[in-house]
């Protein structure tokens, strides 16, 4: 029998922490004398009602989970909190039905960044707030993670990223705790930081507080129709790619060059590896644009930059509609989307780290095949790999390949055309935001499509935010077995 | 250093039987009266003399090779073959480029089925029949590789098909020779078979025999601009969906079957696989079909399983454009291509037992998130795996991902746009032939393709076909050295 009472009793907790979120939009729409703050209002009573019954009744001593409970905690609360920030967009002036505050919830939480919603440019302040918000959150909530239970879980190659004690769990919870805080904090200072550049850039005060959280968490909800194509400002580009960049890299390594290692970062190997791969995938699309569609060199880069780095960090922003620079940025496009940045990062997809053990092994494998008898191993960052982590990333990959596959061929059948079913099953399993093609394309948005698309979306985006296996592993039968 | 005397040797071999192959359209051409006899009887000299050269001249008494030396040849006798098969192409009354014969005669030995020839129901006779010689030779050709040469070389898990005794080659050589012996007779009774059969239900005995060549070869090129669909007759349909099938299933089993072990196929868990997939699919697509086009649930069958069996055994006809059946079928189609058949089979593709393995790995995965300290063996067909078939599995499969993401992106470069960039780079790395959309799908062909774009198809042909990991350790730089 599984204990359900930890699992509840977190919930809850997390729950009165939304509540406390909830109030932010309310009061802002207070301020500026929109009625929607008392839907905000009536949500937060909602949220810390249930959150505080729930902690009420499930308070226990032990809070100590197995492996088990923590899989259960992961999914369960990821869809719990989503359900419950869905309230506020149902019932607010939107008007929107619940399917699509669902879909909109999941897309700020997973920090994905796909939007049902038109009109954004003339939306009350409070839901745009909020939609900035659960991105935010979602952010955080997800370097967390990443650092701290996905690790202990040994999802997909994330157990390369273990501390060291971490398995003692009593001599490393102060570590972890104060990890934790460190890195909370710089998530903050982080934000602050970009609204002021942002604002000085131009951006009014509510639209640059809006943008930085959505940056830093690489989440890619705008406060605007045309996403940040609307500024159309150099400087703005600029200072927003940096921010993307920020939040595509590894936090932990953040806190490490603070603390006497100022290096850590230029030494990591992931760092360096997303520095290539970007910097390759910019240059040749900004040298392809600007050669076929008669582009200066300098405006083909500035597009390419900002565009390339928010798909493959999974931001989902635009400043212009790539889809129309022809047949090879669309390609190059959709295959960026499942690229991703760092572990233990805000960004989603497959991820750097994993194509370094992916890339290791394969040259591991072509050596063995020469040499049958030969001994290699692979490395990373200077490391050996055990054949557990190697196991583990090739799996990973494997499975997030057949949830793409079985979620494009679910969007087909929901009539939705070829690209945009591969697309939205991409974006919607990378977290990146904007798919390809007329429809769902960054000048387009998901709007149309129908409830079951988007309740499928809503489910890949929670598949894909959560590394696959933690939601996979629940749906097998050995899972809830004795 | 590397001895290549041996390998030209081989290649000189190979040569020379393809000079006699090149005989037959020759005679057939003679035959009709046509004039194209004098390009074969040319080609089939220049061939022979070519090879008559290699063999005289590198003539050596040690024929046993590294694996190294196995590498080199596997790949170089293919492009050699392709190259010199090209010749009657380029040379016959149609006129094609160099690049257009290079590209039909690879898509012929790798039988893949693709072709860039438009008028087809007039071209001569020889030609056509040249055609169907290159997909039977090069469907004769992977099986004997797939069996006698590809499990020494442990290519992407095929080291599971290793026969017993076949590390002490000396003992095993009767064996071996025998078997292939056996299999090659198989081969030609099959041929017989259907071309009797196809005769029977209604073609001419030239298209049967061509069509029963390139059916058991699962190769897919037809004598008909309109493929299968020309002849619109169920019975031959259901001929031919039966003999792609028996050319997608382990041929080693077959000849089990007639040795003392007539249940060898239905017990064997790859072809239980096979069946299993093959038939869920086609069931739901003709579901889906009949429901929403209107069309009667036995007409849908009719088409869907044809068309499916072609695609997924990667043989290639068409009897109907299945990319107007709507989105779902179009996504369905575009994922199908990449499943393949058995190993051992004249297929393509990720294969069935690759599939299988890929799904004890995730099933295993699953289990030790769970478990972290318990022992869990992944199994295939009874018997347990090694760590060193699994990784090569794995490995497989990345490298046939990324080998397709980098010939998708070559193909938008090229100008292609998506669905024909992405379709026709699965469909070349697949060994497929059609690919999707108005331009390369089943009612379309690839003639109109830039240059460029049909080398790129051709060398994503021969990779596919050489089952990615042959051709890519030729690039290694390690092979080289020392």
């Amino acid at each position: 029998m599984i204990d359900f009472r930890p699992i509840l009793f977190i919930i809850g907790i997390l729950l009165a922490t939304l509540a406390i979120g909830m109030t932010v939009p309310a009061l802002v729409d207070l301020y500026y004398g929109h009625p929607d703050w008392l839907v905000f209002s009536a949500a937060s009573a909602v949220s810390l009602f249930i959150g505080g019954a729930l902690v009420m009744m499930n308070r226990t001593e032990k809070l100590r989970m197995t492996s088990r409970q923590a899989f259960i905690l992961t999914t369960a609360s990821w869809l719990v909190l989503t359900a419950v920030s869905a309230l506020p967009f149902a019932f607010s002036d939107m008007n929107m039905s619940y399917t699509d505050a669902f879909f909109e919830a999941m897309s700020g939480i997973s920090t994905t960044g796909s939007t049902v919603m038109v009109g954004l440019d003339t939306a009350p302040p409070g839901i745009l707030l909020w939609r900035a918000l659960l991105q935010w959150l979602g952010g955080i909530g997800i370097i967390v993670m990443a650092i701290a239970v996905m690790p202990m879980l040994r999802v997909g190659g994330m157990q390369l990223f273990r501390m060291e004690n971490s398995d003692k769990s009593d001599k490393a919870f102060p570590r972890a705790t104060q990890i934790a805080m460190g890195i909370f904090t710089l998530y903050v200072v982080f934000t602050i930081i970009w609204s002021f550049l942002l604002w000085w850039a131009g951006m009014s005060v509510f639209d640059a507080i809006a943008h930085a959280m959505t940056t830093i968490a690489t989440g890619g909800f705008s406060t605007k129709d045309a996403s940040i194509g609307y500024y159309d400002n150099p400087l703005i580009d600029v200072i927003i790619t940096l921010g993307m960049t920020t939040g595509a890299l590894p936090f932990l390594l953040y806190l490490q060059s603070l603390r006497g290692q100022p290096f850590a970062l230029f030494r990591d190997s992931q760092v360096r590896w997303f520095a290539t791969i970007a910097i390759t995938i910019i240059l040749g699309v900004a040298l392809w644009h600007s050669e076929v569609n008669n582009v200066g060199f300098l405006t083909a880069l500035r597009f390419s930059s900002f565009n390339i780095i928010s798909v493959m960090t999974g931001t989902g922003y635009a400043t212009t509609d790539y889809g129309l620079w022809g047949a090879f940025a669309v390609s190059v496009f959709f295959f960026v989307m499942f690229i991703g940045g760092c572990a233990g990062s805000t960004t989603c997809g497959v991820k750097i780290f994993r194509l370094q053990v992916l890339y290791e092994i394969a040259k591991i494998q072509l050596n063995h095949m020469l040499r049958p008898h030969g001994v290699f191993i692979a490395y990373y960052n200077r490391k050996p790999l055990t054949e557990d982590v190697t196991e583990s990333v090739l799996s990973f990959f494997f499975l997030f390949v057949f949830c793409f596959v079985v979620l494009a061929a679910g969007l087909g059948a929901m009539g939705l055309d070829f690209i945009t079913a591969i697309s939205s099953a991409g974006t919607a399993i990378a977290n990146v935001g904007p798919g390809l093609g007329p429809i769902v394309g960054p000048s387009g948005n998901f709007a149309t499509l129908p409830d079951g698309a988007k309740w499928m979306m809503s489910i890949g985006m929670l598949i894909g935010r959560l590394e696959v296996f933690t939601v996979l592993i629940l749906l097998s039968p050995d899972f809830w077995r004795d």
